[in-house]
């Protein structure tokens, strides 16, 4: 038997650190549910100081997953961050705080400006507090991967002195190469041993090398591998959980180890965490791009139909990337969505269903065939909880070569005040969004536009994500979806102002 | 001193082959242009038995680098293909041959269905028949990375006194972990001492791991690495190119070896490739992803401003990630805009000049600003050699939401006749295709559709990129670029609709 390794996945804190990646609480917790059919063994599930939201995200989430996994609640080594964390965790049947602080010369003289003394003390004291809520305390060694070995190792039994039942040691700047991190790794494992501490590794991608890193940490007795969906997380991002399972997975034997994964959910899991965050997984991604299983050349097709394994080391069934193909279409009754979406994992009350069917039959009817991607793109538009001050009730486009492009918007307020707005531009989007900046309160400058055809063939609901910055910097996402991608673009703009709105208004404690 | 590594780009071949990233001549030529401009030592062009375009693009690379670096063609372990490279590569400066055959177990039986011995025999026939045409002769082991170690390194003993001059250890189905890799590369290179023969390293990207494979090649003895920009290639892609390049210039020191490429064009190579495939580089990519320098935690940003050294071990502007600010507009004269090309490494002659400049003047009279990726997005577009079948020369489009979508083309076929066509469709998009489909005389399934604001802000040329099925099952690719969204959209497709035909008489020998 080989030996299991936890999984811990930090879609939801670090992955939702990443520009543009921010998700509100009812999106955090469609990922959780996800998270959980594919049995990740923790979920980190935010950052409660930093914010209203993070706080109800890690809340909500430890009362969403119960006894079936670990929620985790990150926090710096200070007190009142601590505090916040555990009051966030308090209803959570296995709560885990992870708090840790810098230990690399870099961080401790240009970010903290302490000394190793102070640095120990510091963590030693975090660790004891967090330890007055919680039995399971996790220490991260920040920037382990550049920190002098010997102040590491004597960091780390403090961490477990104080009552620390896991030590994360993270190549934070994703600097280190496998074999260096893997003798790192096996220090800290000797250091471990007999103290019953669990050893949990982190690394990020910014040099290629993030699943290779955490593989080496495996090799060297770690029994824990952070990862996120997708590989999401600050810069380049982190190892991506995918990549990572499906090489212990292949590799079981020679590693040693074991995941308890349900690789059959990996390319579910992606897709939805893509279509969330809005952040696209490019075609060449390992496991879960569009072309992972793909063979072009014609040597390689040759071979493939052959024997599959002359160019292929995964079956695509196994991380579930051959889609089903059920298909629902407007003919279908309650019986067949509710079997479908069940098998998606997907139950509703009685009267929620009725919304959700009614919502179904509207799309069923522009579209002649309902895939599953369908069904939960609109149950997460469903979800999403920004309150509607503008609402956009009509818009009509004239536009073309040789034409003037035009656009006339009729929007509602949260006054229920109707305001009839029209401008030209130098493309419909941009004369649309220009009519709408005629009524709203505030203006979005566009830094990302991002169309995605939802769905097979081109009648299908084309989505459309914006990133707009804000007069004071900050970045909103917004969504909208319709069959005209003219009208999806002015909804996602209205979208992401009102969010704008929700937020700076929630900031002002209104 | 550290040892150089050569590194061979094999984006215009590995990477060519990915379904979707096709290229024509012209735009290689352009690749190309730029890859000499990173200081690559070794092109491999393309594959020239596969097609008329990838001949034409071996011979037209071997002219243009000169002596400035090797042309490599790709062929089997074939008379009639090596022929075929041989004759493409006649008029290069510094031709290489890079033939092979596969040596694993599964190859060897389910794919190609010959003995050890066979292999053997038909490899070193192969590599003496190269080597009758030119002097620098590379074998590859394909699937080295799953054959039996013994057979292996008597493949490459064979293939060394045949004449091969380099001899690549491919892990074509990415399936090595990075020490078992590095084991076997040691054994090869153990095998070489003596012979003068190089030993090249190739990966693949299927379990994330690609960099970290080739970097144990390197270490283990490897003097040249295959790579390619953005990690493209078959399935999840080879070894990015900006990923070894900087963990090598990262780690000189610990795998004792550096490269020779300019590191500040990176960014600059990723984008354009990017551009011209219209595969899109993820933001959470290393090196060369939208997020890779971008610090977005409360933590990291604090810690950043007080000293970048704490969370970044690569200086954006290393690898050209800090954008030139210079911005040329309306106002911006000859001398101006010549001189911009001429940093960005463009010349023209007089004649072609003009056209040039009254392309950037049309451009800039839309646009406010124009930024290099706006004059290198317009010198592709007038580069692509498609055949102009059919020119859209006018649309006009109503749409909006309570409203029909409906679209009237005017298009020009190339007898000269001209056509109104008018539809309505599900949305502006799908009316303006149906449109179209009236007119021309194949049908395009649409399998992608990606709008890219190629510039800044939303008065920004949008290009629209589809990827269109024909009725036989190819994939072809349309780009069109115009400040109308929709008008994009229709020329992609047109463009996409010229391409399949143009291929379709190619292949029929008009």
């Amino acid at each position: 038997m080989t030996r299991k390794i936890e999984i811990l996945d930090t879609t939801l804190r670090d992955g939702e650190q990443s520009p543009g990646a921010s998700m509100n609480s009812a999106e955090k917790l469609i990922v959780a549910r996800q998270l959980l059919r594919l049995g990740v063994d923790v979920i980190e599930a935010g950052f409660p100081p930093s914010s209203p939201g993070d706080f109800r995200a890690v809340q909500e989430i430890g009362q969403l997953v119960g006894d079936d996994c670990v929620v985790c609640a990150f926090s710096r080594a200070i007190e009142k961050d601590i505090d916040v964390a555990a009051e966030a965790l308090k209803s959570a049947r296995r709560p885990r705080i992870h708090t840790g602080i810098g230990v690399s010369q870099s961080h401790l003289r240009d970010k903290l400006n302490i000394t190793e003394d102070e640095c120990v003390e510091q963590a030693s004291r975090a660790i004891r507090y967090a330890r007055r809520f919680v039995d399971d305390v996790e220490f991260y060694a920040e920037d382990a991967g550049r920190a002098n070995k010997e102040f590491l190792l004597r960091v780390v039994r403090a961490a477990v002195e104080a009552g620390a039942t896991v030590i994360n040691i993270p190549d934070t700047t994703g600097y280190c190469l496998p074999d260096e991190y893997g003798a790192l790794v096996r220090a800290v494992a000797t250091e471990l041993e007999g103290t019953g501490a669990k050893l949990s590794v982190h690394a990020h991608d910014d040099l290629g090398l993030a699943t290779a890193l955490v593989l080496a940490g495996v090799r060297n007795g770690a029994t824990q591998v952070e990862c996120s969906i997708n590989g999401l997380g600050e810069r380049a991002g982190n190892a991506a959980l995918e990549e990572v399972v499906m090489a212990l997975s292949v590799h079981e034997e020679e590693l040693g180890a074991h995941t308890g994964i349900n690789t059959a959910e990996l390319v579910r899991t992606s897709r939805l965490v893509s279509r969330i965050t809005g952040m696209a997984v490019q075609a060449n991604k390992a496991v879960v791009g569009a072309n992972a299983f793909a063979h072009s050349a014609g040597i390689h097709q040759d071979g493939v139909l052959k024997s599959a394994s002359t160019y292929q080391i995964i079956n695509p069934s196994d991380v579930g990337a051959v889609g089903s193909e059920i298909v629902l279409s407007a003919r279908s009754g309650h019986a067949a969505l509710r079997h479908r979406l069940a098998e998606l994992g997907y139950s509703f009350a009685n009267e929620e269903f009725d919304d959700v069917y009614q919502r179904f039959i509207e799309m069923a009817d522009q579209k002649k065939e309902v895939y599953d991607e369908d069904l939960e793109s609109m149950l997460e538009e469903r979800s999403r909880d920004v309150e509607a001050i503008y609402t956009l009730d009509a818009l009509q486009i004239q536009c073309g070569d040789p034409l003037v492009p035009t656009a006339v918007a009729t929007i509602t307020d949260e006054d229920g005040v109707r305001h009839v707005v029209s401008s030209t531009g130098t493309g419909p989007v941009d004369a649309s969004y220009k009519a709408i900046d005629k009524v709203v309160s505030v203006h979005g400058d566009l830094e990302e536009y991002v169309v995605k055809a939802i769905t097979r063939g081109i009648d299908a609901i084309g989505e459309v994500v914006v990133r707009v910055k804000s007069a004071d910097g900050m970045l909103f996402t917004g969504r909208g979806a319709d069959n005209d991608v003219i009208v999806s673009s002015a909804k996602a703009y209205v979208n992401a102002i009102n969010r704008m709105i929700t937020t700076q208004r929630s900031r002002e404690g209104r």
